[in-house]
């Protein structure tokens, strides 16, 4: 894939439970930061990407998690971000989170390329991802 | 005043920092929250509020709070939640946060009735509380 | 499976993203306390089954949710979690999310059996789950 | 005052609420984080100096905040924290947060010098701010 998203991240105190180990919801908060910054990289903005194509946003409809070791308070973290596949309406991202060089926790999102109904209701459904954002972000 | 609007929290386990004690941010989390519990049970809704007066929420300028005991992992806190004051255009709201029947915080609030500016911009414009909401909520 | 643990949320103004809709993170959280919640309600506190079986929590080694319908400010929404599965040294959760009675997202966490590993490093291993816990909890 | 720390946040998604504009308990979170970058740049991290003086972090007994300009979405906002009095056995924090130039919010902490108490309880009493402490950080 063509584009790769990073990010780094100096754990707080306000991060972590009383184990003294990352609290895990602030994980996706962190990659909910990457998409948007992914995006941000790309030089594609998820803003610009809704004007392009009448999209709202790219709702999750998926994520999957695996914690691999724990991250501490001042750890530094980095996270880097790709699109790892493409479907007809959705796509896949993968956060790998790393600290001291290890993997951490790696997650996967499936997004659907979501547009307004045609009934006016202002319900979002799926729509085919254009070929154009499929070939910018180096789908095959 | 008339109305008192009364919230009870469970000390979760996410909602402490490392040191085993409530991180300090929470607490704000939880007073926003039992703002809009105080209009809920006074049977006045911030959302009917906003429609019958043209309010856009009530912004917050000021806040102060007063830590004068930890809160810890599974304590069982109360909030209760009072105005405690009516300016022309502003109301304070004050709320006393109890553990184990001690005050453990106690927070001020300031907000203000917020209108759009009649230049059209947008942007909020301090106005009057009306006679009716301050006698509603106990004005003297 | 013997037990459910249920839990009641109602969406609060901070819970939300700029959509309107729950931003997911907070998901997480709510799921982390149903956890605690899952074994209070059992009357076995996760501290307890510490204590009597020198685990350090059960720490999540992975979780997957999907998010079928998004939930909005002010939504009342429920949460039923139950054990759905025991291996030697893991066991899974499943947490069902429902909004006006249909269901919103359905997560499964996986959490390992942790306890200090013998060399004194402090580092958890897992541990066979003892077969007295899999009865309480309702497995085979 | 000597030391004078900053800090850079760009507005996320998840820290604002379906107004568009941050949710205000996040900018707590914020002030949090720059208290710790605070030391840090001082090169006088808070660990260093707990285990130097034996104090048990600086307990927060009073925060005032005065929001004067919303944030939003995307903003870029800066962060300057200074030392801004010192008492007997207290400090005074200021944290100045800019929008494009224009102080969108100031806060005040009031944090205390907290030693264990020689009762062996593990509770906390408040103790003189040691000379040296007062004179590195910029003190009379």
């Amino acid at each position: 894939m063509k584009h790769t998203g990073t990010m780094t991240i100096t754990v707080g105190w306000g991060d972590c439970a009383p184990s003294g180990a990352v609290y895990y919801p602030n994980y996706f908060r962190w990659f909910d930061t990457a998409m948007w910054n992914f995006f941000d990289a790309a030089e594609w903005p998820l803003r610009e990407l809704e004007q392009a194509h009448g999209i709202v946003g790219l709702p999750l409809i998926e994520t999957r998690a695996n914690f691999k070791r724990p991250c501490r308070l001042h750890d530094a973290l980095g996270i880097e971000t790709r699109i790892t596949g493409f479907q007809r309406k959705t796509l896949e991202m993968t956060h790998t989170l790393t600290n001291a060089g290890a993997v951490a926790v790696e997650a996967t999102d499936v997004r659907f390329w979501g547009v307004r109904h045609a009934d006016g209701s202002g319900r979002l459904t799926a729509a085919e991802i254009p070929a154009d954002v499929i070939a910018f972000f180096g789908g095959a």
